[in-house]
């Protein structure tokens, strides 16, 4: 039997009993887990500066080399969040709906752990401890795969974290990761149907098209975001300005940040050039179209091709366009966005309505950047990811998104006439 | 350009107009749909009866040919289930959630449609008015793939639909049928991921079975149904029995029918032989294990093998399982179930909750029969298919199944720190 397909029995065997755990349990687990990261943080660090040698050994950049380092402090912080995770209030258990039938039966629909969870990641290695806090406090069993410039911090922390689990009380096989580098390894995960109940992608675009192409299982699209602000020819200018400089800036290589830039026709000749030169002043590159070229108003301004519409920079570059008016600006979004977050700059009432009602994105708003978009910014307590599918959960996925619902019915002997 | 993804392009384009319009007029547009079946009835009847002949002339068993056949009163019940549709409440547009954050920024969750639903099925014609609708009414745009013996029933059905459709306001390209009979068309349609926002095959387990591992769309899995009745030590027997001869015989060719049983053996001496005896009446195959053969109870039982255990028949065949009491019923449940409907009968409260916690599956029942797992039964309204798998929507789905959410925030300005 392959190492996956093992593990895959072990979770779901696992995620049987974590069905029936209480939430005083499954929470007093979650703070056994933090305990132990930092009782071991030796262990763990250790395994992370072999991650670390091996990353700069082949000649990794700088930022990624920053997003891969743990010490003591980050360790204390993933254990903190495991903590904050237990204080959370407990979705298994709730009460979706119900209702008695005219016949006497007794109907409600609750809310149930999904089962066992798998996670594809490439990102630092606190989404281990992260995934692994979140399945289990929603009593799923997780089955993780992290990316491979992590491996031994993951694989170390997925030990770490397990034991502690398994000490407070949790079944065998709750958390586990993959050990094998291979390729194939993945694959297999995405393929067993009927042991992994839903598979969530997290990195780059690579990653996610990959899983969606080739997973059998049900899977979550996360986090591709090419976003949009839209300069409506009634918008206050300065506080276009400040959203679009927020937007792009405050955080580039993340996937709320604005990718592109609208504006109205009608008034780009006055409101673009201070936009312009307050993101070169920020070090943006900006890929314009003709008319925006045209204004002469940008030193380091190219030429946008049509290939620019639809990409996420990631970084300090953004695609300019002017467009015709509301039509054409929810058109462009509509066919080159990815269904993100998208936002207009507008003082103008029907513009606002349309604009929030014709936009097909998880999260659309009115003044106000793009970047909010955030399980922590809208109040969820924990975020998963932020789903830009729309089946099962879409946008900033709290707790929630790792539960699914049953039906039960307490009768006294009826039978469908 | 393949039909297909012409259809599916024109399906986008339609859901984005079907997104803004209201209740009023996709309600309206249903009632000239069921008028529009019933007006040009004759057109409909003809391509019924061609289906027919040919079906005929393959020497279809009679009880396919009855599921093919359609008639004025056919006709008619199908046009008022179109009208009962509109009367139902609209669910897009209802807001889920929302509160103001800290900074100001009112954000709400809506619901809004899925957007374009792919629907691909084998059963009866009455299907293709149905998805229509469902799809229509929750401002969907859906492009149908029928099975081949009704092919000529649902293109003229779709041509009718989709006519009164468009006349009533609705976009060209909310209503499409594929035509062309190759099974590469289904496959393509499985494969467009930037156009299908969700695809629901109904059908039989092979036709499921293939959408599920073709698929690069996100897929609500329906209708697979392997369920049990659990008779306890402490079941009341004359409830038992009334229970299992209605969840296996009462329509035996439904996903929510029973197809095996389980008894204790502190009680199986007692219980099964009136059990085996009204089955049998009722013209029940039975397929025993050991303990339940050496009976000598039944005069038709043949041995079950293991894959008896995981048979869904389908027709008056039921297995028969002994099982040392609870934890070898859920076990045995667990492990060959599909998820879809299980049932215990027992006066012991203990065992009454144990089942209701540990089965995992869409719906679990104590004393009452597998067979009301159905949105009627259920007071859904409406119901697009049952799901078998646990993301997006578990058990009978209503409409709000095919619907999905999104975010809008209304701001003044706000910028993320």
């Amino acid at each position: 039997m392959s190492e996956v397909l093992l593990l895959a029995q072990r979770a779901r065997q696992a995620s049987r009993r974590l069905a029936t755990t209480s939430s005083r349990e499954r929470d007093g687990a979650l703070h056994a887990m933090a305990d132990a990261l930092e009782a071991r943080s030796a262990e763990v660090l250790a395994a992370n500066a072999a991650d670390m040698d091996a990353a700069r050994a082949k000649g990794t950049a700088e930022g990624l080399l920053d997003r891969l380092a743990l010490d003591e402090a980050r360790l204390k912080a993933i254990a903190d969040a495991l903590r904050s995770l237990a204080a959370l209030p407990d979705p298994i258990g709730e009460i979706i709906g119900g209702h008695t039938l005219p016949n006497g039966l007794e109907l409600r629909q609750i809310r149930v752990p999904m089962g066992v969870v798998g996670m594809i990641y490439e990102a630092r290695p606190n989404v281990t401890a992260d995934a692994a806090g979140l399945a289990l406090k929603t009593g799923n069993a997780v089955i993780l795969r992290g990316g491979s410039m992590a491996m031994n911090s993951n694989l170390t922390m997925t030990r770490v974290l397990a034991d502690a689990a398994t000490s407070a009380g949790m079944p065998e096989g709750a958390i586990q990761s993959i050990e094998s580098p291979d390729h194939s390894a993945a694959e297999e995960l995405m393929g067993l149907h009927n042991y992994i109940d839903v598979l969530i992608p997290r990195g780059g675009a690579g990653l996610i098209r990959s899983v969606v192409e080739n997973a059998k299982v049900p899977v979550i699209e996360t986090g591709i975001g090419n976003c949009h602000v839209y300069v409506h020819e009634a918008a206050d200018l300065d506080m276009a300005l400040r959203i679009i400089v927020n937007a792009k800036t405050q955080r580039p290589s993340v996937c709320n940040a604005a990718e592109s830039l609208l504006v109205d026709e009608s008034v780009y000749r006055v409101a673009l050039p201070p936009i312009i030169a307050a993101l070169e002043e920020r070090g943006v590159v900006l890929h314009g179209d003709e008319k925006s070229m045209a204004l002469g108003a940008a030193n380091s301004m190219v030429a946008a091709t049509d290939d620019d519409w639809g990409t996420e920079y990631h970084c300090l570059e953004m695609s300019v366009k002017i467009v015709a008016g509301l039509d054409e600006a929810v058109d462009h979004i509509n066919t080159y966005g990815t269904k993100h977050s998208e936002a207009i700059v507008t003082g103008d009432y029907e513009a606002a309505r349309r604009f929030l009602n014709e936009i097909d994105a998880a999260a659309v708003y009115v003044n106000a950047s793009t970047r909010f978009t955030d399980g922590a910014e809208f109040g969820l307590g924990a975020e998963i990811g932020i789903s830009t599918q729309k089946l099962h959960a879409r946008g900033p996925m709290g707790l929630t998104a790792l539960t699914s619902s049953k039906f039960i019915a307490m009768g006294d002997g009826q039978i469908r006439e």
